[in-house]
């Protein structure tokens, strides 16, 4: 071999034809941008307020594009809201390899849920691009919309529009507890994303990966680094509204009072023993819950209830709706009682592909790894029936959550965008 | 006697000479300015809501000073925002007889409470004034502000104010929920009376009488026109703060969670279990009830519970305070919990000088009558340490108050305003 044959950069070397070498991740890298993140929508205390579509949200959607284009990434906004930065294939018109996962937040928000999911596949995304490999399919990084839920519900919302599960013009429609309309906020977003190209709703994809931190104990407690994601638990929200009779506090008789307040609680709790599992494997949650008018002198005359129950078998959600039900008409105690379904789905199974993906990925790099079921819901549910779809979970610190103290450490989230890159990688190759 | 004589119109008839005629007041002149009141903050469904210093409010006193004006009264304002309607005495240096209540409601209040005994006072007014009583003593109807503490904590702020029992400094930098200072809206409400003179705080008052619905079942059940009120329960209003962790609702399980909201209802039931009492004296009530982040997939972190406990026995009260704290400590369940006592009082006891006038007016109009304590708390707690001191209730259907549904009958109101009037035109002749 002669010196002037050699090219100045030696280019990507391939193990195979079909298989890529694979490019390692910057740990660094990634974590500094999560810390860059953790700025929108500083709490203060270690947390993150960023409510989707609040001020904080969109000033992170235009970080984030903002990255995607130093990266030579196109950048694309659909008309739910959803962001995608685009890495071109070699043949663009085949549909790309999709990963990401959201921004926003609880309103008691961490530093990495969802957005971590979106910072690994831009890693990803940069550290193929950084390795010259030319993908045969474009691989895009999304940012759900409104994947909380804690402002406008439901929550998943833009991966529920893109699939079709909500109609676009229902979401637009939508308002949150102080009035304000998403369609009205949407436009806000686009306007802080000028040069963001115009998507159509509902574009295929070849496949949906995406990495979340676990968001409970499982892996952390067992000492293992990467979970192999092969479902999601189903879920049912119902809301509870109590009416009884605002009396003057200090002088209605308890034997005459109507107190909402009083058949409210008494509900949650006898709801919260009957459900109790020895597996503890129910999640039962009463969420939400607020009295009326909620003055000292007043003894509450309404009493509004929101219950969160998650399980990973359909037929004890439903039992579980109509426990809930019958206990309402049961203990109503002279109040009236209304319950209704404010959302929910059916547990889902993710089909092997992506999960196989996963796991050799994991093995491939020595992670200690186990498959598991998704406690948490995640748009990924959205995806699972329109392509093949899966998820990588990474651990986080004692599991706690929607909570400023959520917290990961930077080792398991390099892991967790390496696996992701492999199974994007390998992906964006396939037919 | 010869024709040319006579006046032009007969002088007042007196039965003697210190004691004036009593002339009649107007049950429909009374009626119909609760009509027009209501319209001020109407709520749209029989009810209003009228916070102190809000909107509403600052329009209604804006209204009653302009009835003051119509009627020749002068019209003062002292630094707290209490409204004075003055109806001058034939010795303007002695300390004025001073009737009436408040014009502030609860969130969900009636057409009733608290307006009616200023516009009973006007009316006592109106009619001694239409019959050429020249009264030895000014009378006054008092509009005391912030009675309610609905939206500024704690209620009979204006009276308390008055009677130096809170500091004017500390009052005025009270804020609501949403941030506002009080001081800041006082201003609002002294602008929306430009004509108004300054009145000192403090002022000595010969004696002070409240009429008002009784909010309560007594009179209704037993057929009664009027309460002789012989004094007003005392009350305790406590802050119970509980801290657990918020969580991910949907991966913790339940034996890992610090569930504020469960460990705040399950105190709230146990206490009222353990305060109940077989003559069902002691009112209990949890008046206020948030949680924190209150969001559909957030354990709740953090619970703020307001109870509100009335009895006419301070040991009993006493004993109920300190029960609520033992319980805090014993039923934490791994939570934090801290209870502050946000404020209360002592129960009063009226001298019977004013009682016994108002008994006496009751029987000489014929109106069925009974001695009876306040269930309720009213400004005239904060007068009766300063001067003779009383109040005259009415019934009110069912019961009901702090409820839009709130309701009183147009003869009933009138025969209070009539006590009212024999009552005040007695004191406006005394020493």
């Amino acid at each position: 071999m002669q010196l002037d044959d050699q090219p100045p950069f030696p280019p990507p070397r391939r193990e195979s034809p079909g298989r890529p070498s694979v490019p390692r991740v910057d740990a660094d890298r990634l974590w500094r941008r999560h810390m860059d993140l953790a700025r929108f929508g500083d709490s203060g205390d270690g947390g993150v307020c960023r409510l989707a579509l609040g001020a904080a949200d969109i000033a992170a959607h235009r970080h984030l594009a903002g990255i995607g284009e130093a990266l030579g990434l196109s950048v694309g906004l659909d008309p739910i809201g959803n962001l995608f930065l685009r890495r071109e294939g070699r043949e663009p018109d085949l549909p790309p390899v999709v990963c990401g996962s959201h921004c926003d937040s609880q309103p008691t928000g961490g530093r990495f849920d969802g957005i971590y999911g979106v910072l690994a596949a831009i890693e990803a995304i940069e550290t193929i691009a950084g390795a010259g490999i030319a993908c045969r399919r474009a691989i895009e990084c999304v940012v759900w919309n409104n994947e909380e839920g804690a402002r406008f519900t439901p929550g998943c919302l833009g991966s529920a529009v893109h699939a079709g599960i909500v109609p676009l013009a229902a979401a637009l429609e939508l308002r949150d507890d102080a009035g304000a309309r998403l369609g009205d906020d949407l436009a806000a977003l686009a306007a802080a994303l000028p040069r963001a190209r115009a998507l159509p709703l509902g574009r295929p994809f070849a496949a949906f990966v995406e990495a979340h931190i676990e968001q409970g104990p499982l892996l952390e407690a067992a000492g293992e680094r990467i979970g192999v994601v092969t479902g999601i638990q189903g879920y049912r929200r119902s809301q509870i509204e109590v009416t009884g009779r605002a009396d003057h506090s200090g002088t209605t008789p308890r034997s005459r009072r109507l107190d909402a307040f009083m058949v409210a609680s008494d509900l949650c709790r006898h709801i919260e023993e009957e459900l109790r599992d020895d597996e503890d494997l129910l999640r039962f949650t009463v969420s939400r819950f607020t009295i009326h008018p909620n003055s000292w002198s007043v003894v509450p005359g309404r009493a509004t209830v929101g219950i969160d129950i998650r399980h990973p078998g359909v037929e004890t959600l439903d039992e579980s709706d109509l426990l809930i039900r019958q206990a309402a008409q049961a203990r109503s105690n002279g109040c009236a009682i209304e319950v209704r379904t404010v959302s929910g789905a059916d547990p889902v199974h993710f089909a092997p592909a992506i999960p196989d993906l996963v796991e050799a990925a994991a093995r491939r790099h020595g992670h200690p790894a186990r498959r598991m079921f998704s406690g948490a819901g995640h748009d990924a549910r959205n995806l699972s029936d329109l392509c093949p779809t899966g998820m990588i979970f990474v651990p986080c610190l004692g599991g706690i959550s929607h909570n400023p103290a959520e917290a990961a450490r930077p080792e398991d989230l390099a892991a967790g965008a390496q696996v992701l890159l492999d199974v994007a990688l390998d992906l964006a190759e396939r037919d």
